[in-house]
């Protein structure tokens, strides 16, 4: 059978075949084919929305279909967790050019659905869009449901609070470099890293988990640890003070590949985006959940953000639209 | 004062700019700026997602930021109007060329804000994300609410409805006529056809007014009448039987321009996608809102999906992705 492209099947016929990929999870009352899905919610939902960009975000030379439908869900679902709730339903926008094979828009819903498996049971793609352009865009809206609680802002972190992270850091920037080098020796023997970088696999469910525990401010890691701590920093009107010695563990476990590579660790682990771990502060008193490591603690405002055993560091995380 | 590039102001700064040219509505909890928006909701609430791509569904030498504002905003609520809904929230995924200047993004915000306001009051953009690419796509993902009612699905059509419209037929179509004429005297003279084009306004209110009424199925026009009246026929299993003398009240809203252009104003009412009007069925004893017209009826399904006058009829509509 040929692998037609979608200008060659048409709009409807290439919608089809991939939602044929697709479940319809439990949360939609209609679920895509209609004007619009409709969602069960209880007194609120939450909505966000976020684009990846060919040549910007990704390179097709780089991801499968598969792995960038896999990312696309997985950096959104993250979104919803930082907010100390539990993703329900997906929208995905796409444009893609004529050419496009369906078989790779149909690994691609494959990833979108082993994301919603594997990350957040229950989550479900609801609807979709499907448009050509000269390059590929990727849309996703993600919405999710607060049990019973309040949602954990950006701007609630409090003096003498404990800060946290659950899931890496720098190692999707460690993967990142891994495939900018080009090296395909090094790229096959750390393909763990790689698969951070491609397919991340952001802790979905400690969002609830870290909301019950009482953490007062959170969002995920998607532009760097400083940058992102300078935000929840900023928000609360206060200072995060990071303890280098923290950091060890994460920095040991970039080491075989930036030996490899000549880089430091430090960098990758302080300004490397896109590994959406969960970064929160807590109250002192608070039992943490198992999976968040204390990093550091919040004090009063300085003429700093963010200092690193008591010395201002600089952000230089992802600016999506600057690309530094 | 300069008029910055995205690329200059960077993206936290053009959207923070950007963002400024909008209001909070009446159904944000918490607004953008944090990982999510938390919107209140009843027992559920609606979703749908579109989007415009540039030199397939728009052209930046004809709309101006506004009009593209206001036109994505418009199409997505018609989508929620479809379902006899009420439009609450709308989250928009912008892409953007790094040159894109500030002033564009920010008439843009004005049109979003103007086809709220205008079409859906209280209506509201509660998030969005900026990122660069070759060209400009605009992604919304817009949510609804069912105001104590059912959704209004397309397969509810029953044998003996009557098929009704409310909203112009072909005239955003004899807009785009003009516009691709190139004739700026035309244009000009023509100003009312080409705004249905460039900044539709199609009429949100009656999506749920059509509901209250009893509507058996509804879309909104998005594709050509003939092809929108077969999704509804082959989804409620029935043809629908389409009387041409109820059309010439909507073929003489474009003889004028038609005459300029040469062009058979049939094929518009027919075919001509982008109206957005409401197309909607309905038991023929019910009482239907003043702004629906009768066209037509349904039928028990027959070898053909749409009859004109008896006769099949070609659909020829718009596929987002075929271009034809």
């Amino acid at each position: 059978m040929n692998d037609l492209s979608v200008a060659e099947l048409g709009e409807i016929e290439s919608l089809r075949r991939t939602v044929a990929h697709l479940k319809t999870g439990e949360h939609a009352i209609v679920g895509s084919g209609d004007d619009a899905a409709v969602v069960s919610a209880t007194d609120s939902f939450l909505v966000s929305t976020d684009t990846l960009v060919e040549n910007h975000d990704f390179k097709l030379d780089w991801s499968s279909g598969f792995e960038l439908g896999f990312k696309s869900v997985a950096s959104n679902l993250a979104d919803i967790a930082a907010m100390g709730a539990k993703p329900t339903v997906l929208v995905i926008a796409m444009v893609v050019p004529k050419t496009t094979k369906i078989s790779w828009l149909e690994a691609f819903a494959d990833g979108l659905q082993a994301a919603c498996d594997q990350l957040s049971p229950g989550a479900a793609i609801v609807g979709g869009d499907l448009a050509s352009g000269d390059q590929v865009v990727i849309s996703v809206t993600v919405h999710g449901q607060l049990e019973g609680l309040n949602p954990v802002l950006r701007s609630g972190a409090k003096v003498g609070d404990v800060v946290a992270v659950c899931g890496p850091l720098g190692k999707a920037a460690c993967g990142l470099a891994l495939l900018q080098s080009g090296n395909q020796d090094l790229i096959r023997s750390y393909d763990d890293w790689v698969e951070a970088q491609l397919k991340p696999s952001p802790p979905i469910d400690q969002g609830v988990a870290a909301n019950q525990a009482g953490a007062t401010a959170m969002l995920d890691v998607s532009d760097g640890l400083v940058r992102d701590l300078g935000r929840i920093a900023k928000a609360s009107s206060v200072t995060l003070e990071i303890d280098r010695s923290q950091l060890s563990g994460y920095e040991a476990m970039l080491d075989l590949p930036a030996q490899s590579l000549g880089v430091d660790t430090l960098s990758w682990v302080l300004q490397g985006g896109e590994d959406h771990s969960l970064l929160a502060t807590f109250p002192a008193s608070a039992t943490l959940p198992r999976s968040f490591k204390i990093i550091g603690k919040v004090v009063a405002k300085a003429a700093h953000d963010v200092l690193l055993d008591g010395q201002p560091v600089a952000d230089a995380g992802w600016d999506s639209i600057a690309g530094n």
